[in-house]
């Protein structure tokens, strides 16, 4: 009996399948002081305990993005080890922030699959969901990757494509209970731009750039114990080049978005993302938003911001798509995401 | 006087010396943070606490290797400052986990010395133990180098080679207190194959690459506090090349083994081991095991099974040694080692 | 309105001006593993909360050059964002030792300005102060930079140079409350050299070196969130390199000196400091220190020594400048400090 997994192919999954992932993890101080050495992360209420609190909470949780990588970061022995393509996410929410000594696991539910025309490989939508010890949810999305058929000669199953929401309402996201921006600290946050000076529609170019390194990623991945081999072994690909995990382009560019929006505090909602073109060391990482959509909530001081976020290796900012249709070859990532702000 | 530390030279070593070893360490869960990310590490009873209290301990110790490295590091400047080689390890046990909020030190009595017939060198043997706060020993291991003469003069000792076990015998391993693996989560751990799926002379390809950066090495190696200038100075070696310390690769193929080995838990003997050929970065590390013996404990649940690890930097697995008798070129590791797993 | 931060120009600060800086950072034993993995950091009472308690400490603080840096950090954004050159370092002292828990901010006072004769920039003098979460003052030091103007046609201001004492007298060093040296471990601490067996103008030469990656150098500036375009972006500087932070090498000198002012545990003073050279990635650097002042305190076996740190990029130690008063090339930094040290 084989003993390594051979990962699962595109015929090992049945809508309805729930799979239960490996390697539960407990977070600890080691993991934020990780987060900050490897992001140029600096929303305050991530980096202070003492900020955190003045907003409501216990104390600073793990960045939301860090808990979303080691959720995601679980499903890959199960989900892409025969990948082709992460092709996208949808329908992600926060439920609850994550603080040291809390220990994740994550499970997923087979929500559709629909085999390619060519017979070599099928789209498996997933929605998978990261727990805490106690059993709560605290996150959940839904991404769907093009798998492998492991035998060409499976049978196609029948196509489910599941309905998914394209933007998260606001009256959906989650707040964590407590939250209260109503004595925020705009000096220590960095910024005096609060959810009332965003316009929809404004761009924003964050300006800083950050050149990426191979030893960086692959901390940064191992971090999250994510073991996809294109992220490692240069004898992985044809042309012996790592690909950087998408996951660490987000994380980049989030982190690049303090300069401009370090008031956009916590993420709540995924409601979209593409890794438009791969990412390799040596490539300078900058990154631009835009505002696509403004909400207040009916917690205390606190609104709701919609925001493209994009991920390039250079040349002018707000440049996204061509005439075709499709991406700039600069674009790295096009995220778009729910974040809370104080009014 | 010379205030830095020249490092001792064979003539400096008498069998019965004991070397209190400098600098003690207190652990956090930064530590663990850092294993993490610096090697794939997934065995889930050092990844996650609860598992762990699953298990019967009282969270997620240190991974066993940390310890090692950690209680190592310490023996550098008064054991292998000058060394030529290293030559190999026995009778290595852990004798107790080791938790966030423990501080560790190191001490090593000379065991043996014999003089080399070139009259230029040595061979010297200690035997390292590691001590928490509260002086109990949490590992030992005999380890034995060459180091240089400083003195070309200086008479030869009495030879004296201690007697070492080749193999330590099951009965001797110290399996943790309260350690019980009869309610054992397969699923969370991340493979079904328990202690009766192995048999001995079985070989496992754990399939997986990681192509190793001088940084990453060099984070390692510093945070073992361990100060052999080869690993990090570049105008230390004739060739400008810094050499991977051997535990890097150690701890690289035992976390690569995961895929295969996810359920060979702890680490609890270790006896012996060859670094066959020198690492150094833009390698791939690969890894593959063989069941050498299996012998069931008294511990609840709990079997023991005696593993060979080799580490490789590329080729086909199982290749160990030529017809002479010599690892081939691509070996980088051979380690005998003994782990505990459900049954 | 713009929402990123353009950073302050030379006519933007007046004597006088209090600047808050932002995001504070609470403190964990994550950044203490960090800073053992990115430095060859071995002085005991940072290592181990045991020998720090046999020094009448609560535990292990934080290193005194760690929370240095992270009150630096802070004050990039507001104080060197536009700086041409980081011209100098008087006064720093630490107040209060650091401990995991902790949360840091930083404010600084404008403490004189002088604009430079070619009317293009000034020097802008700051005292900053590093605060905890109860406002008591951890550290605080002066620095001052030259700023580029934003506005060439802007006023120059009213020439203002603070007196700033070169060397801070003995006694006006803060000892931590407790410390207490008379049962020091020599044995643990890892050399037998105390105070009294220094001379003053006795030089030490570290002997190690460490040749530094762009990896490491990116991740702890990032770790101590300082945002300068410089240190991460290859496209920010002329000829494509990044230049290292200098206080990344005031780390890497102080960590090397251990090997021969293993005893110098604590850093209570920052007389001055030159970043003599630029460091980049793949110098190798060593350091050599010369006593230059003794003087017992009140406190229980504790002498305060006053010693001069020189990081160089190789070549023979004890070179300072040459005959025209410049640094010599290969020096790196030239720092002067005052420890303590076990009587």
């Amino acid at each position: 009996m084989a003993k390594t997994n051979p990962g699962r192919f595109f015929e090992d999954y049945a809508v309805g399948d729930v799979l239960h992932h490996a390697v539960p993890r407990t977070v600890s101080g080691g993991e934020r002081a990780l987060y900050h050495a490897l992001y140029p992360a600096r929303h305050a209420l991530y980096s202070s305990d003492e900020f955190a609190r003045g907003c409501g909470l216990t104390g600073a949780p793990l960045e939301d993005l860090a808990a979303f990588h080691m959720v995601f970061g679980k499903t890959v022995p199960d989900v892409s080890l025969n990948a082709v393509a992460n092709l996208g996410y949808a329908e992600g929410r926060w439920h609850l922030p994550v603080y040291a000594g809390d220990t994740l696991r994550a499970e997923s539910e087979v929500i559709g699959v629909k085999q390619n025309s060519n017979g070599k490989s099928g789209v498996v939508y997933v929605r998978t969901r990261g727990l805490n010890q106690r059993g709560d949810c605290v996150l959940d999305y839904v991404r769907w990757v093009m798998v492998r058929k492991g035998n060409p000669e499976a049978p196609a199953p029948e196509t489910c494509i599941p309905e998914l929401t394209r933007v998260i309402p606001a009256e959906d996201l989650v707040i964590p209970e407590g939250l209260d921006f109503s004595s925020y600290d705009f000096t220590l946050a960095g910024e005096p731009h609060r959810w009332g000076d965003y316009a929809v529609g404004e761009q924003i170019d964050h300006i800083d750039g950050v050149t990426v390194e191979e030893a960086e990623h692959m901390l940064a991945t191992r971090l999250w114990q994510n073991t996809a081999k294109v992220h490692f072994d240069t004898t992985a690909r044809p042309d012996g080049s790592r690909l950087i995990y998408g996951g660490h382009v987000i994380s980049m560019a989030r982190a690049l978005s303090f300069n401009g929006l370090a008031n956009a505090q916590m993420i709540v909602g995924l409601n979209g993302g593409a890794h438009a073109n791969p990412c390799t060391s040596g490539m300078t990482i900058r990154a631009w938003s835009e505002v696509l959509d403004k909400v207040e909530t009916r917690a205390p001081g606190i609104g709701a911001i919609r925001l493209r976020l994009v991920a390039t290796s250079g040349g002018a900012p707000f440049r996204l798509k061509g005439d075709d249709g499709k991406y700039h070859p600069e674009v790295l990532l096009d995220l778009d995401y729910w974040a809370l702000m104080p009014l």
